[in-house]
């Protein structure tokens, strides 16, 4: 076939193949599922459209659909989970939303505690600083930031945990889609951040589990 | 000549020309010199090496040298000054000083009362938010900054005056000479900021400068 | 919910906040904008095209929506203003009217006095140079254009109060949407000259209102 | 005095603060150095050439100076540690080793075992699948790789841990100071990377330390 | 007419002119292809989408359209190929796909044999490994990769034949339309590989056949 | 030897071969200076330095040397030439002379008439206005500027005859060694204005000279 | 109105303003047009879709539509010409036949006699070589290239008058839409080529005319 | 040590590993050089300039230093080679030298037969034209161009073997340090052009020799 399911990838590393849905049709979507859902793996689908994902529904309604972040995911078993640890998912506004979400569901069933702080971007500093104790007790922290993505710098500078840095294509003009937070954020003057593709709130709430599992001492 | 001195600038704008010593001669730059001099007119030189300035100081020993700065100043007369307005020259880290000395002095120069808050990078917010309240009452603000550059968009959320922002070509890697603040400064997503070239301290300090007059009250 | 309005904004920098409309739903836009005007505050939202508008203004019919720049307003109490100042909004050529309207409809609503220039780029100098001097008595100027963007750097070296130049995206191949007139408004040779982001008409106006409020010796 | 040391900042953050040496004269480090050690901190200085160390262990013998890392280092008092965990090192080449031992030392320096793994870049690849039994039991490995930058994607995919990937700027040509290694590490298709500056050895492993701490159980 | 067919060129060049379907309209083509099959020659058309090639295809029963490859194609007459070599195509994911067909099928109908190894991405080096002795037998690789384009450098450490790399424009974000992974290809520090324009499956096997055919001692 | 000397060049093109001499050793360029005067043919050297230039100038001291031009020039024979027309080169500021010499010494030593127009930049735009009523009389311009590069813009407004335009690397920060005045050149709003490399004074004047021969009426 | 007609242009520059139909509404050029005619100039407008002209023609059926060009003229007297030289119009493929269509009809518009040499890209010299007899003859060549843009240099060098290069947007990939040709132009190791903005045909006939026209002995 | 002399290379790629000079001590050189000459294997060491090139032949006076290539070269025993075939070197200027050269002694030390094709660049056709035959009879062309780069589209439109295109670093401006040549021959529309770093004539002859190998019909 056209795709090699790499099945040997939760042994190597902890998780099932991850599938990314971005410019796949439904029908190769469908056939690497199958194949995943046959080993007994839980299922993971980012980027997925509202359209495609209802098409994909009606033969596999046993997934769930996260609309804001636009994935399909669906869990082999329950598992009893019963940590006390979280990551918190900070975005500065409301246009980072779709990655954000992606970060968070992505982050949830991947098995981590996930704590949302939205809309807390630097212009208004004080949205931050009043929930900043609370961060701090995060295991890892994912930041999502377009436009000029500084606040990562300013959550680095407040918790003493590892900041994974997502900037965002939200802006216009000399935003130059996303590069100027991506700039911004590899540039940042305090330590603890380092940072993932624009738009990857998957690469990031995924950098945070493995940090987060660390954390809870426990190993793939 | 090979300069046309542009003495009717000073009615015009109401500054004298000012003179960009960087690739000038030094005799260039003295001829330039004597001119305005010879019209009464202050005298404004950024952009001059230790060096040149030591051999321009041997027959001009009335100028003053600012080494920071780097700059040759001299006043035609002494003002009587008693202005309760100031323009609050801010920066990030050690590394911005040259630049926010260069805003600094091209104030005072120019006629305006400064105030300096130096080292107060996002990195660590809190050296910034001790001093949010004095900085509040300045007419405008030259924020410099390098690296990330995000110091600009915290202090336009906390101000109601016009800021100036001024990137710095202060790092190394993905900062790209300057870059990488320059386009943080332009994307950001608080208001009331306006942006100069890379490393243009001078820039900076003009246009607060200009804003420091009308809330004086005066003009040209 | 989603968003957290920063309704102390309008005791800290003397304007509410304003909302972005590019890239919200009708649905997020009426919700701010309900929250905003439960506490008697000015309402005004850029970048909303003329579908979305309609919707909002059936809801809404008491905002005002101004084609051409694209945002919706509505003032909360009419209020009673007699100032003798006024702001430049300054355009080099048809095909930047919609940012030129941006930043005029901007600034009146923010309650300032606008005189518009428009179609005066320097590819025929002397249609600039007829209005020079009634522009020499604004309190600041907005200066709009696209393609090469030299218009700034002309003003710049006509008026004495600041300019806020405002690069456009109009234009084609070496333009790269804008980066070509913001460039050469960065490295403009006159003084006086500060700049925002490409299209950010909204962002030149709250700069020149900040400037003509402090020329108007009243603060927020 | 110039700068503001941010002694708060091991409360807050673990570590005391970093002094970052390039750019800073001899005068102006040595003043942080002796306002850090007066805290009885530890002593991190990264960015000193020969040069500038030889005179400043002149006047503080009791620093390291670690040549090929070009890293100044004093331990406040010798920790006993017992610690089974490590952080992998890896460099792809030769030409990289400068920035593979600031990541080395400063990792050990902030209290984490180290075992390095050198020259095993992907053009030879046994060289690091030899090895990778070995690698997969460190709680974070730190990769460091120019020129093409692919050995992070590679590492990636052979562990279950964090991947903190370091590009540098050695190469020529299309290289452009290591852009074309930071944009290969920013898409790697494997998961669990995430990238800081072009090399900046010291932050890849400073966010290697902060996981390393966590994987140990210990905090701040 | 608009086009003048270099008809000399297969004496010149060993192969007739092929036609770049992008941008040219169905006349245009059809144009083009009755002059190239007057005098006898074999027809290549590339970039042709399934609509414009289902109108063709009326009026030209005898081609074949291959539609992942999105090519068009017709051999003059059956020719009698009994060689041993073969020519590897590679290429790293699923989204790879488009442009690994365009070099396949574009080497088959210039008259080489192909094997395809598709879906051997360096996130899961395994997979290319378990295949390396198949590859190290062709006579020259055609490397087919997008996001951080780092296969060819892997597979360039393992054959000692020619490797044509063609990068893709898969991926989002810092991959700026497979500007990454171009430079990924150029940088590489495997020897024996050389680089063709992003998504030209095409040129990567039109290069790939004229070693070939040396390899099996035959000229034009 | 190393290089083929072009002697057809003359009849194909109407002047002989010029030397670029930058990168060329003092052997090079006396080997091919030999080369040209033994067929009798101008000499005409660009882009040496003072060094270079007075060793050369030993061996051959029938060449002129124009310092800030950087040239050395030889003519055959003394033509007597008795045109009208003119060329005009036009520069912004002082630190774009070398540029600006590098074009008018061009033009004159290839037998053209110059008039120089210098430190007329567009932030005193009555320096040129001025001037604009001679500068119409030419057959061409050179216009030569940095920073921003707006000159040719506003000369090209003014003019009814080509304008070449020529960026110069003059500035700093997001100038980008020439790249911003090049790119405002080619989006000029005004017509007739075409443009070569950034500082090819050289290529400016050349472009200038052929139109100039045309307008006198003579041909190669 | 929006607009400020320049109807001082054709007594300052010898040619009437042209209208660039690009993103403006058909209301727009027909008020501009009408402004035109009633001066009794000539009317030119570049970039009118097929769609827009129709709607335009129905109200100005005098005005004649060239589909490839795009462009929309009338003539407001018919001129006996009688001129003996003309401007040769390259181009390189089919692809870029609007634009060297653009060229050609301004160029006639503009009073200039014209000859079209298409498709003689440097894959296959021969077929320029052919007819650089012919091109010799020419006052000025507008060369309008795309892909790798080779086509300039090579024209430059076998002919002795102006050449104007004109990149376009033809390309994909590494083409970065007309860049590799435009920084190819610029580059040019042949002397006596300038350049315009990418897919600027009209702007590279302006200037051919205004050369044609000093050739021809004529002015404004 | 530092290094992993990858010995295994010469059985899987057909040569012993090759030294890349620039950067390295000659510490670490003469210690890679004796662990490749202890397995009797080929030493080729490029970018090795005269000065580090005359220490290391004092130790090791069996070198052969080639100055304009900046190679050092040793054959660890003489064969007997009578081959027919040989590979063209091209190259356009007289500043491109040093990587033709670079590329030419490659070839010979890696065991092919070389002629060179030096000066012919595209700006005076003829002289390539002139050669045309001769170069038609090799199994590969290296071209090697700076400034606009185009001489590889123009050759590759000549032959019919594979032609590998390295772009150099000579010019200046708008040339980006040979970015304007890479992005030409990448975008070559002539076919059976591929492409190599800037300024990488090791690379671009690696590529012919393995090329030239299979043509002669051996293998590794
Ligand atoms: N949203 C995403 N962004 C980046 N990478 C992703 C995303 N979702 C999945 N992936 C990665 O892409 C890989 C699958 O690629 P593919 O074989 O094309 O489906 C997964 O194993 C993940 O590592
Ligand atoms: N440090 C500076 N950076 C940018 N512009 C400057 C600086 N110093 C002076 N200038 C401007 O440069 C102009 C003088 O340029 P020039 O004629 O080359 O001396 C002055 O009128 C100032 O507007
Ligand atoms: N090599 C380095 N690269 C990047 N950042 C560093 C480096 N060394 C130290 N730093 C950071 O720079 C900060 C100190 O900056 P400064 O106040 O300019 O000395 C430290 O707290 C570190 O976070
Ligand atoms: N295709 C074109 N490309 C570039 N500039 C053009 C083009 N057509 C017309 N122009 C120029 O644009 C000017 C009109 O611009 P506008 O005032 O926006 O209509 C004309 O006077 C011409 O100089
Ligand atoms: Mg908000
Ligand atoms: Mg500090
Ligand atoms: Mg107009
Ligand atoms: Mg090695
Ligand atoms: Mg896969
Ligand atoms: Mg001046
Ligand atoms: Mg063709
Ligand atoms: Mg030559």
């Amino acid at each position: 076939g056209f795709a090699k399911v790499d099945h040997h990838r939760k042994k190597r590393q902890g998780f099932p193949e991850v599938i990314y849905g971005e410019g796949k049709t439904i029908e190769q979507i469908t056939a690497i599922l199958r194949a995943i859902k046959a080993k007994q793996n839980d299922v993971l689908i980012t980027r997925v459209s509202q359209d495609k994902a209802e098409v994909i529904l009606e033969s596999h309604p046993e997934l769930t659909y996260h609309d804001i972040a636009q994935i399909l995911s669906w869990k082999a078993k329950e598992k009893k989970e019963n940590k006390e640890g979280f990551i918190a998912i900070i975005c500065a506004g409301t246009s980072d939303l779709r990655i954000a979400e992606e970060a968070a569901i992505t982050a949830e069933v991947l098995g981590s505690n996930v704590r949302r702080f939205y809309d807390v971007g630097v212009a208004g500093i004080h949205r931050l600083l009043d929930q900043a104790q609370m961060i701090q007790e995060a295991t890892a922290s994912v930041v999502v930031a377009g436009m000029e993505g500084a606040l990562p710098s300013v959550v680095g500078g407040l918790v003493s945990h590892p900041v994974i840095a997502v900037p965002t294509s939200v802006g216009y003009g000399a935003n130059f889609q996303g590069l100027s937070a991506l700039l911004t954020m590899l540039n940042s003057c305090a330590s603890g951040i380092s940072v993932v593709n624009i738009d990857n709130g998957f690469g990031g709430a995924y950098n945070a589990v493995l940090i987060d599992r660390l954390a809870q001492g426990k190993e793939k």
